[in-house]
């Protein structure tokens, strides 16, 4: 027996996100179904982000363990070949037995993408919020600076949340223009339940002049969600990377 | 009676490309049902470029005339509340009455994507064309000098055309790697059908090193459409943008 990891990307239109659920697909049970079909036992992943419905990754992680003869590196290839389109595996490692993607430390990257002109593009609809109005990029990049360190982000959570602790540390915030596009990069120890989508709808309202830069400090402090901006929709955020600290092997 | 000029995007991936057809749906159809629902009026529009099925529009153009009280420069606005979120329109406004956007003389920009790594991303599978094996850019560089000019382009056009002359003029070819995609952008004063799905499949045998950069002179002078590479696939394909010589109001 051992303990397989992979790197997951996937479109997360068709899904109604990470998680299994009873009647929905998902990307879990995708891969779960997969995973069985392909090595020919019983295999259920523990993935480390429980992305919603409709947002995306390029590299989500998930283990499993099994008693297959084929090499750990090769299970990626073998596996993309019997999986749909939309999911695809970078990478398969064998990794220790006790490694768990959720409760060994980490280091989770997400980028949150916005299109910012006067008309909306077909082909961007699918993986970026549409804002037509001109986003001030120096007021959000001066609100993202508040993020940064640990902080309780009960203000960025929504209700429908069972973690014990609210207490997050951002390690780096990064809010650039690429073309049309504005980009709000965000790398963090642990997101809560729609963090990043609550994060990339206060600082959209920092950018359109609506709450001043500073205002972070006061809805950080606040501890109450209602004083944050909405939450952005999910097909703008994707989940870029997750790095783990300890030697995983 | 007036002519507008309506400058459309799209994603082709649910169109059976642009031109009606008598039991598909297609980008012209869709176009001519919203404006006629719009403008209460019968609407055929002319349309610039017949993209394929699959293929993408940044700025594909069509005319049409009404009798409308809307403000030319009003349409884009009113058809984008009306249109499904795959077509977009850019903008609209008045032209000439014998403005034709396939007679009267233009230059074309299409731009071939191509996702060169390792593994597929699956949030890029609908805009660009896949490929492992490394590209060689310098290769496929060398080899785009041979296409500029006038030609024929016989070699480099499908057997199911009936255009008469298959003489053309590319006036730019520019091959680029931006990040993990390489772009292939090529302008010229018009393309035959399928011109420039086999000239990028024909550079990627370039950049494959399975011909040499300066076969594409032999392939141009053949007259042959055998001699070319096959056609890329249409989803790597858009159409970026249609500029007229002259001036259209």
């Amino acid at each position: 027996m051992k303990r397989i990891k992979i790197i997951v990307s996937y479109d997360g239109t068709n899904y109604h996100g990470w998680q299994i659920q009873p009647k929905e697909i998902t990307v879990e049970k995708v891969l779960n179904d997969t995973l069985t079909e392909l090595l020919k036992e019983q295999i259920v992943i523990i993935g480390a982000s429980r992305t919603d419905a409709g947002v995306h990754a390029l590299g989500n992680v998930a283990v499993f363990d099994t008693d297959t003869s084929i090499p750990p590196e090769k299970i990626a290839f073998a596996l993309n070949t019997k999986l749909p389109k939309d999911i695809r595996i970078q990478k398969s490692e064998k990794v220790k037995q006790d490694f768990h993607p959720r409760y060994c430390s980490s280091k989770k990257t997400y980028e949150y993408c916005i299109l910012n002109r006067e008309m909306e593009l077909p082909t961007e609809r699918l993986y970026s919020y549409y804002c037509y109005k001109r986003l001030d990029l120096e007021r959000m990049n001066q609100a993202a600076q508040y993020f940064l360190g640990e902080h309780d982000f009960k203000s960025f959570c929504s209700a429908r949340t069972d973690v014990e602790s609210t207490v997050r540390t951002i390690y780096d915030m990064d809010i650039r223009k690429e073309g049309e596009f504005v980009k709000i990069r965000v790398t963090g120890n642990g997101f809560l339940y729609n963090m990043v989508r609550i994060i990339a709808g206060t600082l959209l309202q920092i950018g359109l002049h609506r709450y001043p830069p500073e205002s972070i400090q006061s809805i950080i402090e606040a501890q109450d969600r209602t004083k944050a901006g909405p939450s952005a929709p999910p097909q703008g955020l994707k989940l870029l990377k997750i790095e783990y600290e300890e030697i995983e092997r």
